[in-house]
């Protein structure tokens, strides 16, 4: 799967993926509103209210963000190679929201694109076969296999060890999927466990990428693994140490332009081929008809100012890295 | 929350918790047989059918894990103060797993259990606040606030540090709700980071600890505080340590029975009031009747042998832990 990723970033020439994130405070107002009188006629249908979980308030909030997400992938396809639903996003609104995601992933595969499954999973061995299964593969039922949520890559937490990730990096060999392991988050506190000092010399987030190098020889695909690496664009100088000491794993790169990274603090992330990171995007992208900078799209036409942020974002990825 | 745990747990009598996680591989198969059934006729629902992911297979697993778990709930609700689904086993079944698991968290409540949904989540700030509020919160939909999944407890991945974590305290102060925080995990290969030995002198799992013990400062409810920690009934000799290093926090402790800790193991997770620790178990109780021991109450009592299994294995907590 990582050999499809890193293609599709040399046709786009964009190592980006929009972050589908969304959150009521930016979805315009309009799409909740149809939303609302959407499901009201469900109201109709006591088997669809009850799978629904009961609350058509929910309903309502799941079906406008599908509707915004959908308009964000119509708006952006052309131009990156891959999108991330964020599973918190949707999970918040319940079932209502869970149908949005799983819409999604399928919308966005239909248009091409690559989906990154951004679940956070991990547990121990037997449960995060379930996972994997969930997100990667395919499940026993009688005699069939079916699919889940099949999306293309999923995120993984591995304080768990080998057994909450190997389950995973055996269905992306069984399935050509793909993950990305945390090892060195983008937020302002993950290093209170991530950089601490161990008696070896080394800090954890390093003792972390080893191993997530070392997953990563089981599922080569091509110069990269399907076993690739997060690493926050907001820290350059682990990102740095990291690329030298995993040097065929793809690293996911969030926490650029609203957490505050700049394309220049991106090219450590880089390989000299000009691939080996993805960067993400979610707000400053899909909220960016809130933004002063594309004020003027207005909320109407919030994937027209969307496009233009991704256009921006790409350009200048293109100035800061070699090869591209 | 947790002084309604353990105010249940004293009139019990049993500091037991029994995971929910079902697998086809031990549902009875006229479970499955009767949901394909009872699926059948939602074909002629072409909006439920949509809702449901398009799969009548998936839901007739969901109907079928739904109907399995809610006659283990009827089976141990008088015994036992708590139930904890593991989202990974019904995320495996997409939409109509997880609507499974809502119903089942809705139904254990209804019967007077505490739910800990075992979904380890964890992320960055933002989207910590996300799961939250799905899984312990509330949502903001317009003027109203909604609930989507609603557990008691909900499991958290430390990973990203203090500001993945702080936003579930929050909601736990504002909901009266608890977390379990993954500090040693009961799998084998638990150690890879979790026991790695820092400059300090300390282990990885002991800097956790005592930032679970100072996370639970802000939200204490009696004399332990609404922020557990998840230790393994498999490593004894760390829950000495943490026991210590975090007097007011309450340890969930899975790994009983099919993982190999017996209840001499698990006398060191608890205090001297003969609390502070709660004991789950999984396959142990749920898939009893494909044991041995077990045995005589066949497939369709599979109610009859968890309730046996669960009684066995409170008898045997009782015998091994002081003041209980």
């Amino acid at each position: 799967m990582i050999s499809r990723l890193t293609e599709q970033i040399r046709i786009k020439r964009a190592p980006v993926v929009v972050g589908l994130d969304p959150n009521l405070s930016f979805v315009p107002e309009v799409l909740l509103k149809d939303a609302e009188e959407k499901v009201r006629s469900y109201a109709d249908n006591p088997l669809a209210v009850e799978l629904l979980g009961g609350d058509l308030h929910l309903a309502a909030a799941g079906e406008a963000v599908w509707n915004f997400g959908r308009e964000i992938i119509d708006s952006v396809a052309d131009l990156v190679p891959a999108v991330k639903p964020q599973s918190a996003m949707y999970e918040q609104f319940g079932i209502p929201g869970i149908i949005a995601y799983q819409k999604l992933v399928r919308y966005a595969q239909q248009k091409g694109l690559i989906v990154i499954g951004d679940v956070k999973r991990g547990d121990i061995g037997s449960t995060s076969e379930a996972y994997a299964r969930a997100h990667l593969g395919r499940i026993k039922i009688g005699e069939g296999m079916h699919k889940a949520f099949d999306e293309d890559f999923a995120t993984v937490n591995p304080y768990l060890g080998s057994d909450g990730i190997e389950p995973f990096v055996k269905v992306c060999n069984e399935e050509d999927k793909g993950i990305f392991v945390l090892v060195k988050t983008s937020n302002p506190s993950s290093g209170e466990f991530q950089d601490v000092l161990l008696e070896s010399g080394e800090h954890v987030y390093e003792t972390v990428g080893k191993k997530v190098a070392q997953w990563g020889e089981a599922s080569m695909d091509g110069d990269y693994s399907n076993v690739g690496a997060v690493v926050g664009a907001t820290y350059p100088q682990q990102a740095e140490t990291l690329r030298e000491l995993m040097p065929h794993t793809f690293i996911l790169a969030p926490g650029y332009g609203a957490q505050g990274a700049s394309a220049k603090d991106l090219s450590v992330f880089f390989n000299k081929d000009g691939l080996g990171a993805i960067v993400n995007s979610s707000r400053g992208i899909i909220a960016a008809h809130t933004k002063e900078r594309y004020s003027s799209y207005g909320a109407a036409d919030f994937g027209g100012a969307a496009r233009a942020a991704a256009i921006d974002m790409i350009e200048d990825l293109r100035s800061a890295i070699t090869n591209l």
